[in-house]
């Protein structure tokens, strides 16, 4: 695997300058995707302590605790001082800066209000600034191969999906598998160790749903039965914190009916999107002409919006108020929903290219397992 | 598996008391630990979103996304203005309260930095509360069962450790595990599977490491060899979000040197820091105690604080400050390292009860895979 490459903060530098502010300052764990984002900080091995990044003058300052892991941060390390609050922390990085008294910090909107208490304590002018929530949007070629590598994953967890309904057997209508009655919950426990040996570290996500009534919020284990259109929704994130997005209807044994129908209208939605979807294109106009495909072949598209973007988080920009641009990667999600029937639904993961767009990893859309 | 039982917001009604204030608010997503414990969500199966809790007038609000799942929270949902930003939700929660005009309102001190200049916008004065980090130390019987279901599957993971290693062939002081050479990458990704089929749903932390430079904070696979003490660090979260802990350290084919010397210290170490912890023992005593036990053996504790609570964080109150009290869940994590040699580290979860401490899983603490 290549060395991560450290960031880079172009993209501050001119935040300040369009805000008139001195400073940017952010404080978060490693589970904030921001402040991953910033400092490319790995996962800390100890302890899920806080960091304090700060970037003024042209530079990078991280504060961090005696023990915490900086990956592959660049800048400086300050290790001193570690037992003090973050937020005096930062704020000793300012002071020992050119960043004059009562100038602009910028910060994002969800900085911890403690820390925005001490910078304000200390004279400055706090202002939330949502220019790292864009910038996450452009993906680099780093980005790019690490987003490749969990959506290829995901295709191995869905491929695992299907070779356990292939080798299920039918009794009394229940699928089984391995001599014991076959439930959403063992086939996602399944699915979910290939995805870890795959190198994936995060499987909260994994959804196996059948049924009716899909969108059920809770996890109670179904035992998968024939004929019934079984949802298998997978968003993996892997060691660097990118999360794949990949979603198949299969049917054991279907009898043909409504659910062979309305997989044709959704693979059908699913093919204008990703044909839809090129530099300069409203994602809005695409979600309404996936809709549209959907509703020609005479199906209610399942409610939400199902295109937008994913990376450090599974929903981020670009959302449906944005356009395409090359080097955004964007999740494409038609489904359709029957009462008393089911759902069925596809998604996908796309990287916007000059020529339109290209899937970051390919998988079979069969209903057949 | 029992259904989570709704929370008690007695805490929130004691600190509002304690501070003469009217309300209590969060904003936070379903990865913080504070917002999961106060709301008993879900995780949402659609987007990591936000959500906005209110404690006011004896009862609770939550403001959600018109797709959010809200797991086991039993008060009242609001899904409208689900458009709006959560400061200004929560707000007009307040607002059709009784809660007066220019009240004091307690929050978490991460409440993000937008939710509060909201709240302060509104009139009313915002004061952080540490009182959601105090109660999450004491673990009701339902959080006990899910730290010991999670623990079990720690020790499950460890035991698949243990059989790989004990199949594993050697061939030129290189391990081999199913015809190829076992790294610490390998031996992390089976683990992980073992893990995941267990139902475990992050495997972020952990961690396999070997040779003498263990703190080493890069992930670079390595080739495990004979006679290198190989350290194996488990902190899996389950599905509710409770993380296990579970450290062991296995030498293949050890010629019994330091590593067989410093394994029965740290072993000693471990019993000292288990007899030791009781209802009102401070912790940083405890410490200090299984240092100087594996002093008493001439070896060099490894540094850091290796007694603190775990529960929905790897690390959390009680602290090195604090003294045991009946339902707090500890990790006891006696380790020592010598510079050439390597490091022998043991880490169990216990939970202190009226008579001592309890281990939340029994694992075999043995040298030899």
């Amino acid at each position: 695997m290549p060395a991560e490459p450290p960031a880079d903060y172009g993209f501050l530098a001119d935040a300040l300058d369009a805000a008139d502010a001195d400073a940017f300052v952010h404080v978060g764990s490693d589970a904030d995707a921001d402040l991953r984002y910033l400092t490319r900080v790995s996962t800390s091995s100890t302890s899920s302590s806080d960091y304090g990044f700060v970037y003024a003058d042209g530079a990078t300052t991280l504060c961090v605790s005696e023990d915490a892991r900086v990956g592959a941060f660049t800048g400086e390390v300050r290790r001193d001082s570690a037992g003090d609050p973050l937020g005096t922390r930062v704020v000793a990085v300012l002071d020992g800066s050119t960043v004059p008294d009562g100038a602009t910090v910028l910060v994002p909107r969800h900085l911890p209000h403690d820390t925005a208490v001490y910078l304000e304590r200390a004279g400055y002018a706090v202002t939330s600034t949502p220019a790292v929530r864009e910038q996450r949007a452009m993906k680099s070629e780093w980005e790019l191969d690490r987003l490749r590598a969990v959506q290829r994953a995901a295709v191995r967890g869905m491929e695992r999906a299907r070779s356990i309904l292939r080798e299920a057997d039918v009794r009394d209508d229940v699928l089984h598998w391995q001599d014991a009655p076959l439930s959403t919950e063992r086939l996602r426990r399944q699915v979910n160790a290939t995805l870890a040996a795959e190198g994936v570290v995060d499987v909260t996500h994994t959804r196996v749903r059948c049924g009716p009534d899909v969108s059920d919020s809770s996890d109670t284990p179904i035992e998968l039965r024939v004929g019934v259109p079984l949802v298998v929704s997978l968003a993996p994130r892997g060691p660097h914190g990118y999360y794949g997005t990949l979603t198949r209807t299969v049917v054991v044994d279907s009898d043909g009916g409504w659910e062979r129908r309305a997989h044709v209208g959704v693979e059908s939605a699913r093919r204008v999107a990703l044909g839809e979807l090129e530099p300069g294109e409203s994602l809005r106009w695409i979600h309404s002409e996936t809709v549209a495909e959907a509703s020609s072949f005479g199906l209610t598209a399942t409610p939400g919006d199902r295109v937008h973007g994913v990376g450090l988080t599974r929903r981020e920009a670009p959302s449906l108020a944005d356009d395409a641009v090359v080097g955004t990667v964007v999740a494409l999600e038609p489904s359709a929903t029957e009462e008393e029937k089911g759902t069925i639904a596809l998604s996908d993961l796309a990287v916007v290219t000059e020529e339109g767009c290209e899937l970051l990893a390919d998988c079979s859309t069969s209903l057949t397992p």
